[in-house]
Parts: C-alpha cells; structure tokens; sequence
C-alpha cells in the first residue's frame, strides 16, 4: 500500500464552544455565536464553517467538538455530520481538552492523522485562498510541525494574540518559522507590531500531526495528557460513561496557546502560513457591521426580519422580531432587539457589552444570558 | 334668590382630542397622549386633569369632549364623570367645533355657565396656585371677558404661540389686557419676546361666559354657529342621532384661536392671568424627559414595568413590556418600546417623531398608528 498523501491524513475538528458575550443578547447560552446567521448569508457561521472545509476533507473526516446542550441543534445544522465525529463535552474544561480529546480519539482511529483546528464562528470570504493556505499547512504540518494560519494585521488591534513570524521555512512556499507567541498587547505594542511586519495576528487555527500534539501535551500537563488519553481509550465502548463519570470533573481547564502552541515554539516546532485570504472573527457588533457595511460610510446593516424606518441612522440593527424599529438620528448605533431583552450601544461601546453580561450573571438575571 | 357668586356658574370643558404623534408609538389612535401616565404618578393625565379641577368644581360640573373611540376609555378613567357630560365626537372637527358645541349644549342647561377649557394633557404641579389662577380669572371672566392663563416664557420657544399682554386690568389683581395672539414664531422673535416681557405662552386655557363666546362666533363664524346650535338643540332628544348625521359631516374645521380668541382679543374682550405655576405640556419626549430628570444632568428616567441596565447613559426610556433593556454609552437618548414598535432616537431629534409618523401614515403602516 503506497503512502498516502498529507492532504488524505487530515481530519478537520472544529471546537463550537465559546458562547460570544460580546454579541449579548443575540449570542448566549441557548443559541451561541456559532448557531447564528451574522453575515446576512442565510446560514449560521458553524454551517459556512463546515461548508469551507468540505473541499478539503469529506464529511466523514470533518468532526464536531461541543457542548451537550448544543448537540441537537448542532446535528439539525450539519445533516452529513457522522454520529462518531460529534465529541459531546460534559462540561467546558477549555481548549487543551477539547482538541486534545478529540486528537486523542482520532489517533485511536488514524495513528497518522493530521488535525486541523478552525473556530466554528469566524468569516473567511475568499474560499480558494482559504484553501491553497490550508493545503501548504497541510504539507508543513506532515514534515512534524505545528502550523498555525496567520492573519496580516489591517489595524494594530489590541483584541487578538500575535504570531511573531521568523525566517521562512526550507522549501515551503510561503511558510515561516514561528519565534514565539505574544498574549493580547497594549495599544503602543500593538503598533509596533505593526509596524514591525513580521507580526500576525493569532485566528486560533492550526493544522498538526495528532500524535506531535498529544507529545508535547505529555511533557508540559502530563496529567491532563493521561486523563485524555483515557476518555479516548474508553470513547464509544460499554465503559465510557462511567470513565467520562470519574475523569471528565478533574480535567485540567488551560488553553492550548499555554499547553501546546507556546512550549511548542520554543522548541522550533511552530510554523506558521500567513494568510491571503479576509478573515474576520466577528468578535462584537462593531465587526458585524462593519462587515456588513463593507466600509460604506453612513449605512444602516440589517440583519433579521425587523421592519425598519431609519431617519439620518447608521450602524447595525439585528431584529430577531418582525416588529417595527424607527431610529432617528443614531449614528454608529447598535440595536439588538430579541423576544427577552433588547441592546442599545453604540460600535465605539461594542466592547463594553461583554460587562453587561457579566452584571447579569452577578444580579440573577440568567434567564436572559 | 341671590346671584350665583361666579365660581358657581364655573362648568369645566376638557377638550380630549390630540393624539400626540410626536409621542409615537407610546400615544396612538387607539391610545392617546392623555390615556396614558407621563409623570410616572401612577396616572393618566386625563384623570390629573379631573383631579385638579374637582376642587373647582364637582363632577356635575366637569364635561369631556373626546372622540367616539375613547367613550370606553376615559369613562374607565373617570367613574364619576356624569353621561350628561360626555360629548363624544362623530370626528374630529377641530377645536372651534368642540368649544363651541359644549358651550351651546351647556347654555341651554344654565345660560349663564362660565366655562373653562383646560385640555386633557397637560402637566400642572403646584395645585394651590393653579386653583388661585383660575378664581382670578373665573372673576374676570364674569365681568364679560375671555380670559386666558399665559406661561412665563423659561425660553425662546419657538413651540408656542404667544399672548402679547397689555395693562393691568382695573382693580383686578393680576389680570392684563390681551393686545394679541401672534402665532408660533421663529427663533429670533422668540427671543425678542421673551427680552420684551410682556409675552406669555398661549398654553391655550381659557375662561370665559359661554354666551360671549357663541356670541364671537357669530360674528365670525356665523354658518359655523348655526351649525352647532342646531346640534346643541337636538342633544340628548330623539332627533340627536338624525341631526348629527345630518350636521356634522358639514361642521367648519378651525382653530378656535382664529374664530374666537383673535377677533375677541381684537375688540379688547380678552384678559391674561399669567400662570404662577409650574406648567408642561409634554409635547414630546425630550419635555418628559426634562420632567422626569428635574435637571439632573446624566439622568435616565424610565417610566413603565422595563428592566433597565444602563451604562453610561441618559435620557429617558419608556417599556411597556417587562422586558430587559440595557443601555450602553446612550446620552441623551430616547428609547419607547412597545409591543409592536420601538423607537430609538435622542432628545435633539424628539420633534423628529412626528415625520417618523407621517412617513409611516403614507406607507401603509397605519397598524401602528
């Protein structure tokens, strides 16, 4: 039997956790950031995930990594999702264990599989650019390197991690060593990397040998690494609700930046390809609209089904109702108006949303989040 | 028997008409302005206007005139109120029609009825000096005056029409000649009225012998006088329905300024009595939310069952649902959100609403009118 080839050894995962306070109250706990249309495209962001890496990899090696409460709504979203490619996470016990679990599964399957790691909620436009950058990662990653998708900063953006990118990597067409890994910087930092050039931003994807990912999680949380590696083994057999039981609660809660990514770049095992497609991650209002307006100056993005009768207004409205909405004279405004609560902010404001939810889970209102 | 001092001969109009659409989408066709609580007092200002005339006069002498739509309504709110007292408008045929159908109806009870018109949504604090104004001008009127109750001017409202006021009266206490009614003006001449002094706000409260003001609108009205006295004839017998049907449709619409306060004033048979009271007509919902605040600067007033979280915001909200509402960096704002409609604007843009009306007459969205 010949050897495969890299791009046959990929298994995409795509971790659907994270619940997006910042988008309150369109995102919550019942209907996360992934489950929603943000885009005006007609489809939620978890479905246009899927639907850009089905060129890459069939839907029996695409699997889902989520929340119980969310499985239904997941399988309604994803039809050709296989039942043994849905990774149901009792509880979150953060990154490391969500993809370190779903590695550990998938090279009990595959020993030679190479994961790929893309959110379930962020926007990527140009889908043959999306896909040369996965293809070269690809080929990166099966020489034994962790490679992460790096994105050209457009503005020295405080709201994301940065890649600091180093010589280019022997024979690669674009990919370049991976120096380290710096955490969200303040604004002067932020222009400096700018600056700098050799600075990307983080998107949190990544492509990967399982096996070199379970490595170096064994040196740096080898308790984590064995408590993974035993759900794995007792995953789909007669045992494993009584292993998830006892395991599952003691699961160490660390993000794989820390577990993973960074230790792995100190040992010269990072690579990263940047990016040469647009890549937006829709963090806040703000970015959905100015998504939405396409830079147009003055424009009111609509998403949903409201009725709406904008005087001098501009900025976005989402409408989860189809009632009538009159603004008049909110410039840069953001109104989400949902059956239980409604926002009003302005896109200067976006960022502050995420501390309204946090005063509502502290006065009792999680009926609302 | 001994002459009726003229407090007796008092009968109390309220002229319950306007809608208020710079108060959309709260007031409507089926809920005008004075159907609802402005003041946060736990009542409507239809039923405060009752309250502060009862101490006047009683409820045999207090008379509504409202469309028929309202019967239902204001009689809910005024238990009291005698069916003798309700006038229920076909349609609304302005306030000339109004007036002067309750003045003929009440003439024919007791010809020498003093009648005072205070309209149904206004805001009135300080009872006390309310009640005095009103004795000094109930004495002036039955001298055979007109007599209307002018505003201090707080500013150069460009809002109100004015009353240029003249001389004191002889051996009145307060009371002035009116020189003239002069209409809304712009900003310039406002200011020169209120530098002059002698201009109040027409906050359009009048008292006056019902026989002079028929015998005004004689003069000047006289098709328009006949009409109503022929209604006024048939009130309350069995040809009421039959004459109404007839008359009605034909009624002259005018402002009641035009057909009798001008001509009046012209022929020196109106006084003032300026105001010593605090007055508001809450026009629209930058007054209410000056009225709420008391000046407080950085206010947010809420009237209504809403759940509020604001953060660094100001102005005024209205919730008639439960529903929560939150607030973000919104100065200055107005938020009025009702079940089928939901305005969003700021205090600048409050004269705004009535376009937001109109635009919504001539769309087709009179479901929300």
């Amino acid at each position: 039997m010949s050897e495969r080839l890299p791009l046959e050894k990929l298994h995409c995962v795509i971790p659907a956790g994270g619940i997006g306070s910042r988008l309150w109250p369109l995102s919550r706990a019942a209907a996360p950031k992934f489950l929603h249309d943000l885009t005006g495209s007609g489809q939620t962001l978890l479905k246009e995930t899927w639907n850009r890496l089905l060129p890459l990899a069939d839907p029996s090696r695409i699997t889902i990594v989520t929340g119980k409460p969310h499985a239904d709504a997941v399988q309604r979203q994803l039809p050709q999702l296989l039942a043994e490619n849905l990774i149901l996470e009792e509880t979150p016990r953060d990154s490391t264990a969500a993809i370190a679990l779903a590695a550990a599964i998938l090279v009990n399957r595959d020993a030679d599989v190479i994961i790929g790691s893309f959110a379930a909620d962020h926007v990527i436009s140009d889908q043959k650019a999306f896909e040369a950058v996965v293809r070269e990662a690809v080929e990166v990653a099966a020489t034994g390197k962790i490679v992460t998708i790096g994105i050209k900063p457009l503005e020295p953006s405080i709201g994301f991690g940065y890649i600091q990118a180093g010589a280019a990597l022997d024979g690669a067409q674009t990919a370049l060593a991976v120096e380290s890994f710096v955490e969200k910087p303040n604004l002067e930092t932020a222009k400096a990397y700018l600056e700098a050039g050799n600075y990307l931003w983080n998107a949190g994807m990544f492509i990967a040998p399982a096996q070199l990912i379970l490595g170096v999680l064994a040196e740096t949380e080898p308790q984590l690494h064995a408590d993974v590696l035993k759900i794995a083994a007792a995953w789909h057999t007669d045992s494993q609700e009584e292993v998830v039981a006892e395991v599952w609660p003691k699961l160490k809660k660390v993000a794989i930046d820390y577990s993973v990514a960074e230790p792995a770049a100190e040992k010269g095992l990072v690579a990263v390809v940047p990016a040469t497609f647009e890549w937006h991650d829709v963090g806040d209002f703000a970015a959905i609209a100015a998504l939405q307006s396409k830079g147009r100056e003055g424009h009111l993005a609509v998403l949903g089904d409201a009725q709406v009768l904008s005087d001098q207004s501009s900025g976005i409205l989402v409408g989860e109702s189809s009632r009538l909405i009159a603004l008049i004279g909110m410039q840069d405004v953001i109104v989400v108006d949902t059956p239980d609560a409604l926002l009003i902010t302005t896109k200067e404001h976006a960022q502050r949303v995420k501390k309204i939810v946090e005063t509502l889970q502290s006065s009792g209102h999680r009926d609302v989040l």
